[in-house]
């Protein structure tokens, strides 16, 4: 049965749940909230550190976004005062190593897709 | 020259062009153009029937997006009546492994999102 669940969703399908999920996945917030996670837990003052510029609404959009899809749990700690943290959960774990790539991806070949977008400029 | 411009790229800092790339390139249908052309030259229309349900408008914004930036080479070809196909250039098939990623773990892992959901809005 999870097979067959498996076997049947497929993004190039009109209706198909996974043609929003990657763009959800592929969203630059997203990209870099799960890569501000990568080395533990942390609290939203740390990952807004870390991504800079983000706006306190859209990480806070993001990670509603990321809990509600399973990938981040969030933890209260009862203390004085409260602490909160997000961590990747197992599921959020296993979507670290592609956006981890396409992240590097980016780094290694923005030059050269600047040098392309100059090319074609000016053409 | 070439390694300092790469370590200086980083999609954490607010100003850097890697951020709006890895947004492209993690939009919904630059994920599936790529994917259509992961086993050789295609023609709009063929792209078009792969990626069900993608407007002519936004195919046609995709590919030129993806032009500009390198990824995919437009070629006309001077017969009657014209052909013209597309096809991943050398950078472009650089990025096709790292997407391909995403889709399979999208496919993969749909069910697992889809069940989080029920529980985090059953909650």
């Amino acid at each position: 049965m999870t097979l067959e669940r498996t076997l049947a969703f497929d993004p190039y399908a009109r209706e198909c749940p996974t043609r929003e999920l990657l763009n959800r996945i592929g969203d630059r917030w997203t990209v870099l909230v799960i890569g501000a996670l990568r080395d533990g837990p942390r609290r939203f003052s740390e990952i807004a550190r870390r991504v800079e510029g983000v706006s306190q609404k859209m990480l806070t959009q993001t990670l509603r976004a990321l809990e509600r899809d399973g990938l981040v749990s969030r933890t209260a700690y009862p203390e004085v005062p409260p602490r909160v943290e997000y961590a990747l959960t197992e599921l959020g774990t296993t979507l670290q190593e592609p956006l981890q790539a396409i992240e590097e991806w980016a780094r290694t070949h923005m030059d050269r897709v600047l040098e392309a977008r100059e090319r074609a400029d000016a053409a």
